[in-house]
């Protein structure tokens, strides 16, 4: 061992004893005739003395040529600090050097590495190993390990069986894009990295494992969004005998554990909101209940004049911001500008103030007269001081902008506050959901889920119509966990498949296996799996879930640290059979 | 919840209780005016009772009718059974049973699903979804949950953190050959699957996380020998500013735990023997310590006389079966036809009875007298009683064949007790292994494996002579982690890549991020990794991997309950900028 002692355990209680040392410099001051240097190691920073007086020439000199990031170890003695620096656990100590040894150099590093640091993100990736020496960063990774130790020890609690399912399977055209593996044993033939292992875990319950779970990588070969990456973390659950209650149950258990574990925060019961509920206040199906805002329906109080922009309109909907009626008119202007962004979309938006004398005052006065604007305040639950919102036109898109809105209201009043924690379970998801490219219906959640009982029939005649027996859970405005129950009766599952567009030979050559297993005795069964890297993130009180990740990938799925992918062998391809597409 | 209690816990307190049980139906025994069911889960076997006095008459014609591995959910009462079973614990009471429901009917299973099975390997691998719900098996995948928790817990309490290390990386050709993942977004490059996260794991410790671990999915592109699986899973480990024995110290500790938590067994501090011991005493770096039979070196007391056949010979051993002067003559000749195995390739196998009044009897009397032959079994350290089998050639090849004769022998005579646990750790394995095919040396673990201090320079005078800081953990004859002190100087690293044949360019390619990371201050590290699968395995007492797999693959690499590898649809294939090889 190179140390006796880490580089966060040294205290006043110490002084006198003879210690080794061994970390990262951090920073030196050099006065020539003394000599600090800030040791760094996981566990924290330590300073070390030099002193002309009480050390030996030989080792002043090497301390005095000491580069940041140089690692080194050290032997000396405990001593109390002149000046103590109570910003830090060892702030009260210093060692007193009298041997040193440089057991590596560096570089200077391309960015400072401290708590705050100098270097952009995409220089901080290419060179991730020195950020994660960075204490915040190594902070969330430890964070990482503590929130997976919960659930592991939780749910094993429960009875619960971590169950590793392979990772080299079939591709299915279903869902998201596969990334693929060519066999070189099996010539023509490809694996596919598991965008989830749903079919495992369904074909385990089967097999009579009850309740299992797992912590496991996941690969989807998506156009990456911004905060997307191509493989994931996901805690993958399901259980036997159990109804969707029993779900909710089992798994509002684990998050509140994980609240109050990790967090040292109590949550009563979680409350639940169907998405239908969920999409009319707050015009989103993960909706942040930690702040107000809900959405007020104003057809019945707009359309009765001669303002045809809101009368056209399939709905008019608005939204009460607290205190808003503070906003300059430049604020609003720059609110108005912001829902027409494109990424927005909407045409204009109307607003009404309401002032702390009981009037009102709108951008609409002279169609709408003070009753009018009454009854929207009403709607909106607006108080007095609050601005009113309101934007109209086609149902989907209407929610979808005052949701956005709403969303970036609240982030820039500070009402999402990062350790203020709010939990909510939307149940009753719609089974299907209508595509505008294919203009045909697909598995909202995927084919495996089960409808309400009795809905089947509605298939044919409203299929928009029909719920399935699907949950979300939500956690301060973003999903964490999503889940069903699954259909378990194999003339169910045929005929989702059918409804879903799937021949019979499509389905059997592609989910024949779990039909297979269909034949045999499936028990009722149901499941959930959250997001880790994003449940991490939030527990972390961040919303960035890069941050969460130790290696994590561009948006162009590249690692730059590694530079993968990469170009290979072309021995290796021919190896597996395989040739690069020549250019047309 | 489709129940109130699960088939493993009524007892005869519960009797009187109403309860509601749901599984699967293992066997009925069906009287007519009585049928009995016994109703299996995760959690054990619940006897059912329906009985036409006390039971209606739609339920019994339902139970009258149940197939074999039809789930079913019933209500009833606990009763205590007439004829008690001693062999499950809930074989004092049956439930009788008032209502009945068939959640789900099962066509007959392919095989019986009991304890023991009528099916082959073949078909329970084909329906291994069925081979999961014997009891066998579950309790493996159990066992194997016990296992990682076990390490996770140990581990993380040792102040450990469990870092994911990227699935996507980069392909190297050192080593076996890797699995890659066109990229799609990136024409023409590929993606890699970790052989192991070695890089990640020391580029972790050059960040400074100072003490990992990871219980991760590996693969390899290989040929499969028999219990090998392309996907595999290793416990990893990276320690920072330690020397190998804290490495060994660390580890040893974690398997006492595993030991002791697993398996109740108490091991004392764990033996140690250099690489060189272990070849010369076992003709093998992985040695089963569980019994004796360590080689006796004959080449003094056996090439003074006239038999040409030891004269010639690079290395004369013999082991001393215990008890062997039993064998008869058919059974000596049948061990010296194993020998005589191409598998084996001996050409004969010499043979000395030590009777038990002192004499011996050996098959080259024609050459050797009593004197000679005492001094055999002196070498050998046989006793009355015992057999010396001897076998002559070169060196390494003599001394895997004896190995292997010794591994035999014990398994024949019952010396490899599976509940008999004798761990060891193998030291100071040579840095570099020749390879007859490239002739030339390779790195025996692998490029970035550390030599003991000061042999650096031997590496051109005498590269075959250079010791590693590198160890393996063997637990009864099968290594189940191995690790090493890596080189942390860049200079060190750089002349090993050019000793081992790269050029500068093909290190920079490969490994340029990890050479320009120990430009930053790269701390002393080292590590270790264990084979999960086979640790389990050990630890479970037994040796067959796939038992402790959920979903293994076959010898050829398939999975042939999913048929995976399968091709993929050609779109998919041009979206890869891809195409099939043509045929020549």
């Amino acid at each position: 061992m190179y140390r006796t002692k880490n580089n966060g355990e040294l205290r006043i209680d110490h002084v006198n004893e003879t210690v080794t040392l061994a970390g990262w410099v951090q920073k030196t001051r050099d006065k020539g005739f003394m000599v600090w240097v800030d040791l760094r190691d996981r566990y924290g920073i330590t300073q070390l003395i030099f002193d002309e007086e009480r050390t030996s020439k030989d080792v002043m000199d090497m301390a005095s040529k000491l580069g940041r990031e140089f690692v080194i170890q050290v032997k000396g003695t405990v001593i109390e600090r002149e000046s103590k620096n109570k910003n830090i656990p060892t702030g009260e100590i210093e060692v007193l050097v009298s041997k040193i040894v440089i057991l590596n150099e560096s570089l200077t590093p391309p960015f400072t590495i401290e708590n705050e640091t100098d270097g952009g993100e995409d220089l901080r990736m290419k060179y991730r190993y020195l950020d994660i020496r960075r204490a915040p960063v190594r902070k969330n990774l430890e964070f990482r390990h503590k929130v997976t130790m919960a659930v592991r020890n939780y749910l094993s609690a429960k009875n619960f069986v971590e169950v590793e399912t392979p990772y080299l399977i079939k591709s299915t055209p279903e869902g998201a894009r596969d990334f693929v593996v060519p066999s070189r044993m099996n010539e023509g033939e490809f694996y596919a990295l598991p965008q989830s292992p749903q079919t495992f875990k369904q074909l385990l319950m089967i097999g009579g494992m009850d309740k299992y779970f797992q912590i496991v990588k996941c690969f989807r070969d998506e156009d990456l969004r911004a905060d997307r990456q191509p493989e994931f973390t996901q805690i993958d659950c399901e259980m036997a005998f159990v109804e969707q209650e029993d779900i909710l149950q089992t798994f509002e258990g684990l998050t509140r554990h994980l609240l109050k574990e990790i967090n040292g925060v109590d949550v009563e019961t979680f409350p639940r909101m169907t998405f239908d509920e969920a999409m009319m206040k707050y015009g989103n199906d993960k909706p942040d209940i930690r702040f107000g805002m809900e959405f007020g329906e104003l057809n019945a109080v707009t359309q009765h004049k001669e303002f045809n922009v809101f009368n056209k309109a399939e709905l008019v909907i608005g939204i009460a911001v607290p205190g808003g009626n503070n906003f300059t008119r430049k604020e609003i202007d720059q609110w108005i500008e912001w829902v027409r962004r494109p990424q927005i979309g909407a045409l204009g938006m109307v607003y009404c103030r309401y002032n702390d004398d009981g009037s009102f005052k709108s951008s609409v006065d002279k169609f709408y007269d003070q009753e009018d604007l009454a009854a929207w305040a009403k709607a909106t639950g607006a108080s007095p001081g609050d601005i009113v919102f309101i934007l109209s036109g086609e149902t989907n898109k209407v929610r979808a902008q005052l949701s956005a809105l709403r969303m970036q209201i609240a982030e820039k009043l500070g009402l999402r506050k990062a350790q203020e924690f709010a939990p909510l379970w939307v149940v009753d998801f719609p089974l299907l959901e209508w595509d505008e490219e294919t203009k045909r219906y697909h598995a909202m959640h995927h084919p495996f889920t089960s409808p309400k009982p009795g809905q089947m029939e509605l298939l044919k005649s409203d299929p928009g119509a029909v719920k399935a027996n699907a949950y979300d859970l939500v956690l301060n405005g973003n999903e964490i966990g999503g889940g069903s129950i699954r259909i378990h009766n194999k003339q169910i599952q045929a005929q989702m498949f059918d409804y879903l567009g799937f021949t019979p030979e499509e389905a059997r050559a592609q989910f024949g296996f779990l039909m297979d297993a269909f034949e045999y005795g499936a028990p009722p069964h149901g499941g959930i799996a959250f997001g880790l890297d994003r449940l991490v993130a939030i527990l972390g009180g961040q919303e960035t879930i890069r941050d969460f990740i130790a290696f994590p990938k561009n948006n162009a799925g590249r690692d730059v640290m590694i530079d993968a992918p990469a170009p290979i062998d072309p021995e290796q391809l021919k190896e597996l059979h395989l040739q690069l597409q020549r250019k047309p």
